[in-house]
């Protein structure tokens, strides 16, 4: 009765309609997004007519060269940037190395020696391996740290932080805005890893005068299985930003054929090579669901959406079965709910057979996401029912 | 008649039906392969199927995850290399990075200070720009120079070789062999780039000792517009193989979830991010042409094409009208012919209009690719016809 309530008054509850979805629970949009049901056709448009008809000719009049900065442009908006500072291509792990190289050396551009790196502590392995990379590579230490407690480790020693804005494992959402300026209030710029909130909360990057940031774009965007990760590089700090990566795609003619490097301005200064096509156009189509959708309703539906999980798990699920890891606080959730449960590998599986996907982080976390433009009210329910029917057998 | 002779006793004539062709006369595909016909339909398996209703399980049950060195093992033998020893992955630009930065940091596990990288001076430029940047970051000089002058500057200082097995512009097939010997000679590791020779003539990596190799899968493998790249690491280097990008894929046990890196051993290393699924199961597919088709019988055809493209351009075309740039010797010929011609983009936005498609490369050169799975004698005695037409409005 409740979930039925709480999806009558959905106002993105049309939304589900654009998306391929069977009887399935879908929790695991924070892993890879569902399918938008515009993206088949387009792809076999790029495919057949694009590659297989025009050929060579798309690259210019069919728009492949410029859909990198086209499709960051299309970003822009669901993370809180003005046109013309995102450039789509390459993995995240890749574009952690740009943006956090990049930082370091915007960061001596003053002509102090600074040599250490912050990274979060808790972050997804990833952008911890790649950061030990680039303070090798930048002649900077490394400084793995609890989110909360990066601020009492600046100083005039810091090169860069990286951070992500909301956890991987927990669904902590962090506090960009003070955390930002902690890093700014000692001259240092900082990185953002927004995999795990873009699409899903409000981000503000350019109204908390993020400098650089980073981000996936298969989770709450859609884009289908490994798509293209994105750059964020402040407008302000573009003519400052030096690539690690100045691949021909970067420079500012790359059918000059020049043997001399010259960065291109603006956004484009972080693409490197010929960016995949295919995955780029499919995550492109996948966008288009977007359309007359706000990231405040987006939040909104998260947190009923969250909120009600965790309303029924606590009505069905014996008390003490399972641990919410997940802070209550809204100002601290970003858009999953993960239950500590020893036997949390089991309990996946079983869940799973049941219709009700989400995952399992080891060792002992159940990780569910909740994708407001296609999960519903009644889903939510139907997880908690199956979760406490899971956990009794 | 020449020509319909010389169709009627190719034995790869057969595989033309395999790829989706028209009218035209495409010689391009050393820029961007013709699609095989395979491909739409596994296309649309992947995004309908596989993501849209296998969703997340595909990763593991669908082989999404084990399919950078599935497909790497799939390219081997037509460069010559023995299964576990080729990732397929980001662009070739990120690829050259890894392997040139790799490649010092294993010349430089004798203890030696060695601080100079050899760039082939006529490179296609994102290699040089790489290269300036793998050199920046590894504390190296970088010293272009053309490379029939590397063996002239290989020495004691020698950190590392990146050469082009056949360059971009003219066509000219470098001599892999020798000039791995030479940097061998020295002590130093070589890093080939095969873009335009993997998948048109021999490459021997294994055979001939080479280091490291990277080449892109967009061209003669026909993999499709920014289809990923692909990077071999030589069994032998691999356990000291440390890459300057170490993301999470590469780590040995990746879902340990664990902050310490510890890279997985075998070919598996050379990896970063995940991997973009779309654009690499078109890859896949694409790689079905090959099936029954040996490298010697492509090298053989692809001589006798452009053996007979130049005759037939010298009997068609006025003399003086048109200088090949391409050498004569079959030894040093990739599978493209390059003509110098002073009103070179004029003349092929002429030759495109009549159904020729080749490209311009500034300032003067007219390039034609040809790609003998699907490029038929008849193709080349009109294009020249053709050619000589356009020359002579």
């Amino acid at each position: 009765m409740r979930a039925e309530k709480l999806d009558g008054a959905d106002v993105l509850a049309g939304k589900r309609d654009e998306f391929v979805l069977d009887d399935v629970v879908y929790l695991d949009g924070n892993s890879l997004g569902a399918l938008p049901a515009v993206v088949p056709g387009r792809v076999e448009d790029v495919v057949r007519r694009q590659w297989g008809e025009a050929r060579i000719r798309s690259w210019t009049e069919g728009g492949w060269w410029t859909a990198p900065e086209r499709i960051g442009d299309r970003i822009a908006p669901l993370v809180g940037a003005a046109p013309g500072q995102i450039v789509v291509g390459d993995s995240t792990s890749v574009n952690v190395f740009k943006a956090l190289v990049g930082a370091v050396r915007l960061a001596r551009l003053d002509g102090r020696d600074r040599d250490e790196i912050v990274v979060d502590a808790t972050t997804f392995p990833t952008d911890g391996y790649i950061a030990e990379s680039a303070a090798r590579m930048t002649g900077c230490a490394l400084r793995p740290v609890a989110p909360a407690e990066v601020p009492g480790v600046l100083g005039d020693r810091t090169a860069a932080v990286l951070l992500n804005h909301v956890d991987y494992r927990s669904g902590r959402l962090h506090d960009l805005p003070a955390l930002t300026a902690a890093v700014h209030a000692v001259g240092a710029p900082v990185v953002w890893d927004l995999c795990h909130s873009a699409g899903a909360l409000p981000v503000g990057l350019d109204e908390h005068g993020v400098d650089l940031a980073v981000g996936c774009t298969y989770k709450y965007l859609n884009g289908g299985p490994g798509s293209p990760a994105y750059l964020y590089v402040r407008g302000e700090s573009q003519d400052r930003f030096d690539s690690p990566l100045p691949g021909w795609n970067s420079h500012a003619e790359p059918f000059g054929m020049r043997s001399g490097y010259e960065p291109a301005a603006g956004a484009v200064r972080g693409r490197v090579g010929t960016p995949d096509i295919l995955s780029m156009l499919a995550l492109e189509a996948a966008l288009e669901v977007w359309d007359g959708v706000t990231v405040d309703a987006v939040r909104a539906k998260s947190l009923a959406l969250t909120d009600f999980f965790l309303e029924c798990v606590e009505a069905y699920v014996p008390e003490g079965r399972v641990e919410c890891v997940t802070p209550r606080a809204h100002a601290e959730r970003g858009s999953q709910i993960a239950l500590r449960c020893a036997d949390a590998g089991d309990v996946m599986e079983r869940l799973i057979r049941r219709g009700v996907v989400g995952d399992f982080r080891r060792p002992d976390v159940l990780r569910f996401g909740f994708t407001p433009l296609y999960v519903g009210f009644g889903d939510v329910e139907r997880a908690a029912r199956v979760l406490a029917e899971v956990l009794a057998e």
